[in-house]
């Protein structure tokens, strides 16, 4: 059969409409729900945003102090959760512990038309950085630690859990922010993954589960801890430089760099979090990080005409936190499910089951040979 | 902004290349790499199908004994994963525990270069009927089950654990019809929600944990659940027909008829399985779910013009095989993992990331009121 002309990975293919957020399209830029994501990171917290996604508009004044309370009190993991997370091993991949943790709660606590998709989501974003540190903290010392904590910001209760005391006012200020900036981003791959298992009709938590999966990904969320690992190799802006040039020669991909939607343009929320990774690396007396990062975006731009997206900068402004390579990804779910659930209950609101075709290449019809009469 | 035109659900649109199935194509029909689904349902076992459609090839003799004999092997829960399974409630949708043991294995025998996708599309094979089956029996009766057994089917195997003793000789071959069945069926919603996953390049349980949580939805995988809950309503075929219509009548929707690729035409696996429904109501001596169905059947045809599909005469035969309504959709999962991990490894082979956009309905650009304004 004639191959049928076909976008790969849907790429410029209109797969559904969305009121959540625009992205790319001229003259709007980066927003959510009519907001540019330059005004959010400045002047609002996660989980303003996080309503905002979730619910449609802004909180006023009273929704705001209702809404944080209510989150900080869905912080408690339950006995059962706690025993499957203490058999995930210590080894695992912290995502795989947060995929499954997600896909056990919905055993615990399964949506019903009283415990819907709203709250299961206020839930979702309460729970899971103590989901992951109670995992963390069980393995590397064997403590089982309190998942509440008297932290009133999502980003100061994740580092607070993480690293047993109260964070600093800038790193607290610098993790909201990144919240923010990840917290949302039209059709991406695991929201797009959401919202496909979102229209069989199936559950709030299959519908996370699928998207934390896909989130894993090298090509997707992974790329902030792959921009790290890179960093991490270079003792100096130097070295950075001629290590970087010497992969852009042999062809190697750098990761964090570059995006199918931002192929002409600056990605809008690279240079906020570039001030952050700043900001953080001034306050920390400890530049090198943040200058080997200037260098190899120097680079990358100069010889592939490439801008950072995101996960680059956030790399450097993430380990200035104290958070370990290996949560970084994590950290973008601790942000996303609130864009992930905002889709989720939009494809609800106007469902139909995506079923795409494919274009056929296997095999003409043949008969089947008995099993003697083969090999 | 004007909405762009697109196709709702992606119906119609090429969202890639296949060489594992047919569906629908003119003068191919169903088949699986090149064979027809009726010769493989009359001829082959599910244990050779699977072979098939993971490895590319029929296996000889040779392969296929040490295929079936690999398989039989890789039956036996950890003590982890049976830790994990008991904390899951009795009262859990047996598709969440599938979901949830899928992606906690993922933590324990978790993808590597030399366990990659066909290793563990192997050890997830062999390895589902028994997860859902020790806790379905630990929550029944407090008894912790072995998981292995001496039958060389899979659907012998299943049968098995399901009664706690070996299955009549009918029971099984029936069972194995309806896996092969069921087994592929191109980019239906969570195979596609699989290939979704894995083209991040996230691990193989990441794309089958989505794909079961996509499943899960009543309007894929949980339509034999439904319709069984239809047939059980009805005492005889002409209550069924009286009620049937006034359902018509009434604008509501028949699960188990209809199908998005066969529209003008019958599901070629609704014969076959209709046979087997025959055959077991016949050797019960138990026609009556049968002839319900069979009213249903001629009811909706001149009706509504629509065809059965698989899921309906699967919901009488697997009711004569004394499964549980509520493990219609998880035996779904038994065979459908086949086409899933073939899909799986096709779309790593040649991969492009899953990344469509969206046709922007939100509110146009608006300046942050801040707090104390709103409200």
């Amino acid at each position: 059969m004639a191959a049928l002309s076909f976008s790969p990975g849907l790429e410029g293919v209109v797969a559904g409409t969305t009121a959540i957020s625009s992205v790319g399209k001229e003259q709007f830029g980066l927003t959510y729900r009519g907001y540019a994501i330059e005004d959010l990171a400045a002047h609002a917290t996660f989980e303003e945003v996080a309503f905002l996604l979730i619910h449609g508009a802004l909180p006023d004044a009273g929704e705001y102090a209702r809404y944080r309370k209510r989150l900080a009190g869905l912080r408690e993991l339950s006995a059962a959760l706690k025993t499957v997370l203490e058999q995930l091993p210590a080894k695992a991949h912290p995502m795989d512990v947060l995929r499954t943790g997600c896909s056990a709660l919905g055993t615990m606590e399964p949506e019903t038309e009283a415990h819907g998709a709203h709250q299961i989501a206020d839930r979702l974003l309460a729970l899971f950085p103590g989901m992951l540190l109670y995992w963390h903290h069980f393995h590397r010392d064997g403590r089982r630690i309190e998942t509440a904590s008297a932290e009133e910001s999502h980003a100061g209760h994740f580092l607070h859990l993480l690293h047993g005391r109260p964070p600093g006012e800038l790193q607290r200020q610098a993790m909201d922010a990144s919240l923010i900036l990840y917290a949302e981003h039209e059709f991406n791959a695991s929201t797009f993954s959401a919202r496909v298992t979102a229209s069989t009709l199936a559950d709030f938590y299959a519908a996370i589960t699928a998207a934390i999966g896909t989130l894993r990904g090298p090509l997707h969320g992974g790329a902030n801890e792959e921009a790290m690992r890179l960093l991490g190799r270079f003792a100096s802006p130097e070295e950075a430089e001629e290590a970087v040039r010497a992969m852009i020669a042999a062809g190697e991909k750098i990761m964090g760099f570059g995006h199918r939607i931002y192929k002409k343009s600056l990605d809008p929320r690279s240079p906020i979090i570039q001030q952050w990774s700043r900001r953080l690396a001034e306050a920390a007396g400890n530049p090198l990080l943040y200058r080997i990062s200037e260098r190899i975006e120097a680079v990358v731009r100069q010889a592939k005409g490439l801008y950072p997206n995101l996960d680059f900068y956030s790399a450097s402004a993430y380990h200035l936190c104290g958070i370990p390579t290996s949560m970084f990804t994590p950290v973008f779910v601790f942000a996303r499910v609130a864009g992930w659930a905002a889709h989720v209950i939009e494809q609800r609101s106007a469902n139909r089951i995506f079923r795409p075709v494919a274009d056929y290449t296997g095999p003409a019809p043949r008969p089947y040979p008995p099993l003697a009469t083969r090999g």
